[in-house]
């Protein structure tokens, strides 16, 4: 096996691609932004069951981020990171420079209007305008015939798989299943920051997306009620701030109806707050659950 | 010599580019709105020396035009275009419906923000936004090594080269000389629409660009002189509405300063009105030059 490559620039990246593609090696991309988890890692064995070549790219992608404390907090644990990729058996790990991705004088956008809207696009304006450049790029410069990216950021896959789509570019999309602690709460590199009373009660957002596929799987089908019932859950933890809870459909991100039918995305966000008496921001968490419907039998009472 | 492709599919034009890529061959991409004259031919010519396949993309891009009517009344003579690519020995010919190019649901722009506003940017809003975007996805369908546009359109290449910059794409961009008629009129396929009285006026654009040239070879490094003396050499067309002359720094597209040195673009756009008494819109015209003023000598008196 040949040693893992450190690359730092696009350049570099892309003559590599070329000789691959020559050679007719297949090449799998994992972009990240570092700080890397099991989640993570079991992006890369989905990348490893897709290709010849596993690539990762790190980098922490300032224009994504709205509040420049947020991108200053952002673990930066490249070492450890790298040493994960190599026992992973990963062939090259792309680390570049802020620079290198946004030269002087950048200033191109690749934008998805619709998709950015809603959910996490409401409260984090421009985040998945930086998220659809900084992805783009990285296609680019790694010119993969697959990437692979975590289903948990729901809204980021349903933005960039439109975006590919859009562009035409020649790369497949794969999504990768959400990994969760043992308690169930999915694992985020944001996970770290929660203080140990925030961390127990994080597990009401996994527990709340249990409740709503029960009461589907029960026969409900009112989207009032089910929000209802998910809201009393996360409720039950008194440090959470509910930021969104929401229905929508999984493709197109459009509101579900009232009464509920087919796939329905159930996704939310939710901030813990720290110890009273302490300082800092609440940790914003995400996760989600496409909660599957049987359709209504016609002419049912 | 193998017959000349058309290729309807970005599907099919990325296994091609795929296959030509392997073999070790350079591709060199032509993208157009047809109705070809000579100066789409030039650009042909420039792509054979750079690339053993050239390829011609004809797309009427709907994105690109401001105004309904300006983009049902753009000519489409596809056979004829295809029977001078022919001619020229083109390689393949890309011809995709609009469909193909924004499919059902499209949402994704690739916008370059500062380079985009002035100029045309300024009265055609939204115009450089479709030709980005359109061009990204051209590039991205042909996987070309190099691809050629035209230096008429000034802006448009600056944009088109800092988009490919910021991008990363991989990819060399090549600019073609202007093609006049004797009487220096730049090529366009808007000049079919001129009536004789309009066309004939229209030559004072290259006579204005001749008339500035001449001043900066004379000495002249006045900013607001040599405007003057353009817009002078242009209103001595009775026809002429002038919606821009301006100097400008030709990478940034920043103002110039008042008193001129170095390269600067002079870029100027022009509407000639119909015959007296008869219908229809002025017809813009756009034509540019880049003087090259001396640096100044210092301690000059």
């Amino acid at each position: 096996m040949s040693p893992m490559r450190v690359v730092k620039t696009v350049h570099e990246l892309q003559a590599m691609a070329d000789l691959e593609r020559r050679a007719g090696s297949r090449i799998a991309l994992v972009p990240t932004m570092g700080a890397l988890h099991r989640g993570h890692l079991s992006l890369i064995d989905i990348a490893r069951r897709h290709a010849d070549r596993v690539w990762v790219s790190i980098f922490v992608n300032p224009s994504q981020f709205d509040a420049a404390g947020d991108l200053e907090a952002y673990p930066r644990p490249l070492a450890a990171d790298l040493a994960a990729c190599r026992g992973k058996g990963v062939d090259a790990v792309f680390v570049p420079e802020a620079r290198e991705i946004y030269p002087a004088g950048s200033q191109t956008w690749v934008n998805v209007t619709e998709l950015s809207r809603p959910l996490c696009g409401t409260s984090r304006p421009g985040h998945f305008r930086g998220v659809t450049t900084v992805v783009a790029k990285l296609l680019i410069a790694a010119k993969p015939h697959v990437a692979v990216f975590g289903e948990k950021d729901f809204q980021q896959l349903a933005v960039i798989r439109r975006m590919v789509r859009d562009l035409g570019l020649d790369v497949e999309i794969v999504g990768g299943k959400t990994v969760r602690e043992s308690d169930g709460l999915a694992l985020s590199s944001r996970n770290q920051r929660l203080d140990t009373g925030a961390r127990r009660q994080a597990r009401v957002l996994s527990k709340s997306l249990d409740a709503a596929e029960r009461a589907v799987a029960a026969e409900e089908r009112d989207s009032a009620r089910l929000l209802h019932l998910v809201r009393s859950e996360i409720e039950k933890a008194p440090r959470a701030e509910i930021a969104y809870v929401e229905l929508r459909d999984p493709e197109s991100l459009e509101p579900a109806p009232p009464r509920l039918t087919g796939s329905t995305l159930l996704a939310l966000a939710v901030g813990f707050r720290p110890n009273p008496g302490a300082t800092g921001a609440p940790v914003r968490l995400i996760d989600n659950r496409v909660l599957h419907l049987p359709p209504e039998e016609e002419n049912s009472p």
